[in-house]
């Protein structure tokens, strides 16, 4: 077994020197890309130090996505030439986000795949960056006194307006500012609403669906549970039967199956949230931006009469995710609950952020930017189905949900499981993810998913060089015998 | 009884029109500082609407900073050329921060006090306006790679490392990158915090204390209980009898009583924390950079060998309160739980500004401007003393706790009431708060603290320039007879 002295740790803690041995070995390539590391139990019983001594340790080099865990198998050696994914959770062996590195050691290269088609990264060259630097620098020179006022909760002003303008414009809704509240990141906004809505509650998600939803809610410890879909959205009738009252949903483009909620489904939904004064919709209109249909369906939001529908949106996806901004549209009816219980909290965005990205909307480049965005990834999707069709893999797989915006579903015919087409992506450094994955399966009766043979095909933070090679790394993923 | 007609509301919603007409009489002035307004039920009664609608509409006007309330005593028109408070919960009749504007109306101008001493505001001279531009400039030019990658949960590698420096420097503290958690403001790491000790301990703050922390315990819906302090800090036996989990302090400088704990109640507190498994100590440091004492006393994090504390400290006291960084020092025994359960969680700080603030703190300019800043705030200080020295009060007062940085408690000689002086400091255009709002009563039994005739007076936010006048104000406001 694999063993270490610690008698030379020297000032660090045990868990912090054993951390060190082993990110060592596994930097140096002592301990290769795949092997399994002892168990957390034997290895303390082995090294004789305690089991938390070890866990700590494991946590740590997960956390910096140097070893990563299986199910019921144990930890594995991740291969650090290659990325940690950063946005949906990878199959149940993801490889965590990278943490930070130990002080006094040399930094290991990022890891990185060759194509990533789990996360959809903003690419450097995608991201205004001029135009930002340059709406910064007249912020802070000409709005120092602002710069230093305390954002009310929700916002500042010009913030709120602009986004206010902006969803008039491209989703056709009538809002007020105070209805906006903006926030760092969708998650932080999901916390906001549980405090808002009530922990009391019964919280209801797609299933399948974006995984982080239902992990956010778990982490709150309120009552969540899952609604099946059928063609047309979320199930209704099941949402009544499982007494939810809020559900959580994204009917203009539902992830991962880009289902588009029809209008008779979308009144059916309202008129299920009308019926009861505890009801609320949570609508999730996360990358409206990129639709390439000319019209797309109008939100929940606007033909919402009752007010029972709260707007989500970011500009992580919209402008880049390290750009820590995303906004809810609160109806009026919760609006005298929200200042009166929650308007305490300091605001989670900075004011330089928020006043240059005021002026970023309202001087047009938001527009500017999703248009040029939009034409890059529908050259991005259009190259990549291309090359796709041209491959061997034109034979054996169906491509739909196209036309939906930064994913299509690719439909493999094989007799390769879905854990197997992801760890043959990972050799082939892809990084890949399965229909399968975004399915939870809350008893053995239900349905199993395991074997759909669909990829989820994330394209938008694909480099267009890349594709040729990319694809030919998908062939032999799914082709080749191991 | 004031009345509208609201035939001519057009396309607004009821209580949007409702809103609009009252705060057009404000601000016009048909509805004067001081003035009741109708309670909800009568006016809606009255108008025949709902009384959603006229809660909805008062809601607005409150968040907004036009009216605010009374317990019991309902609501009254705020006199708009007075500023909202922004931090600190004033009085039992806050005037709320001042949120978006009406989209189709003029916007007010922003109320303003002559001087305000409850909110701990950075004055924009204070801000390093042009390094953070260089240093922003510098960041997007050579980082264009950096900026676009997600940073992990805990914050980039690059501050969490600059942050370990600094409370080495600062603190003495010996710690690594990875136990540092970066989050927008402390509101959102306390929260963060609940979900990691867990939802069902019972939490406890100090009475008096920095009322904002117990409003987030409480939005949380967790237990939260108020521990009373005598001369040394929080009773550790209080403590013990009240079941007490997690225990939440300010030991190097309480707010606002500026009581600094001893080293006995130190390891009294750490003796406590180590009876049991469940317990912590989250150490607010909120201040450490401003004390002008020679010498601070460690933290209690560093002399804590069985990794019971949580250190918290923040950006928004030392940099600008509008810049929405703060962090926590986790021990590492909760590491391997953090990464597991919470590290799915989005960072909340956008990647420009981690990335400006490790090069603002390694670069040596955190360390001048802190020097700078501590000079400036003991420049206003000894002003402040001198003025009141030398104005009427100095015989009907005592100063406390005027080396503690930031804020001195000035013990008034006086027959009015607490909120009698708060009212008066209104009156003349000064925002004051008392010693006795930081207090919680929870029973009829406890001491009625509502008469220590104690100003808390906080002075960072105080221009030098004003504090003459802003004496001769403070004088009125306590010996002038209504």
């Amino acid at each position: 077994m694999l063993t270490y002295s610690l008698a030379d740790k020297g000032a660090d803690s045990l868990y912090l020197y054993l951390y060190k041995c082993i990110k060592n070995d596994i930097v140096k390539g002592v301990l290769p890309s795949g092997k399994k590391l002892p168990s957390k139990r034997s290895f303390a019983k082995n090294l004789g130090v305690s089991n938390i001594t070890v866990e700590n340790a494991y946590a740590l080099l997960q956390s910096e996505g140097y070893i990563y865990s299986l199910p019921k198998r144990g930890f594995f050696v991740s291969d650090i030439t290659f990325p940690a994914p950063t946005k949906f959770a990878s199959f149940s062996a993801p490889v965590p986000q990278r943490e930070g590195d130990s002080p006094r050691k040399e930094k290991v290269t990022a890891p990185t795949f060759f194509a990533d088609f789990v996360n959809n990264h903003t690419t450097p060259e995608s991201f205004p960056f001029s135009i930002w630097a340059k709406l910064l620098r007249e912020i802070i020179s000409q709005k120092s006194n602002e710069l230093m006022i305390p954002p009310p909760c929700g916002g500042i002003y010009e913030l709120r307006s602009a986004i206010c303008s902006h969803l008039k414009q491209f989703r056709g809704m009538e809002i007020t500012p105070e209805q906006v509240i903006v926030g760092a990141g969708t998650d932080y906004l999901y916390s906001l609403l549980i405090l808002l809505l009530g922990r009391d509650k019964i919280y209801a998600v797609e299933n399948p669906g974006y995984t982080k939803i239902e992990k956010v809610y778990h982490s709150h410890g309120v009552d969540c549970r899952f609604i099946n879909m059928d063609s047309s959205g979320i199930l209704v009738e099941e949402l009544t039967r499982k007494d939810a009252d809020i559900v959580h949903i994204s009917p203009s483009h539902h992830y991962p199956t880009g289902i588009v909620t029809p209008v008779s489904r979308r009144y059916e939904l309202l008129s299920w949230a009308a019926a009861r004064p505890s009801r609320y919709i949570i609508e999730d209109d996360y990358d409206s931006e990129f639709r390439f249909a000319a019209c797309p369906m109008p939100t929940l939001q606007s033909i919402d009469t009752m007010e029972r529908v709260i707007y989500i949106n970011t500009f992580t996806k919209s402008l880049s995710s390290t750009i820590r901004i995303s906004y809810m549209v609160l109806p009026p009816r919760l609006l005298a609950r929200f200042y009166q219980e929650l308007s305490f909290y300091s605001g989670t965005v900075s004011n330089f952020e928020q006043y240059t990205l005021a002026k970023f909307i309202r001087d047009g480049y938001f527009e500017k930017h999703i248009n040029r965005m939009r034409n890059h990834y529908r050259t991005i999707r259009d190259d990549l189905l291309a090359q796709i069709a041209k491959s061997p893999l034109a034979g054996c797989s169906t491509i739909t949900e196209e036309s939906a915006g930064l994913h299509f579903i690719l439909r493999l015919d094989t007799e390769k499981s879905d854990q197997e087409l992801v760890n043959n992506g990972k050799k082939n450094r892809l990084n890949l993810s399965c229909l399968s994955q975004y399915y939870h399966r809350t008893s053995p009766e239900m349905p199993d998913h395991s074997s759909m043979h669909s990829l989820v095909m994330n394209y938008s933070g694909i480099c267009r060089q890349k594709i040729k090679e990319a694809v030919q790394r998908l062939c032999k993923s799914v082709l080749t015998t191991s």
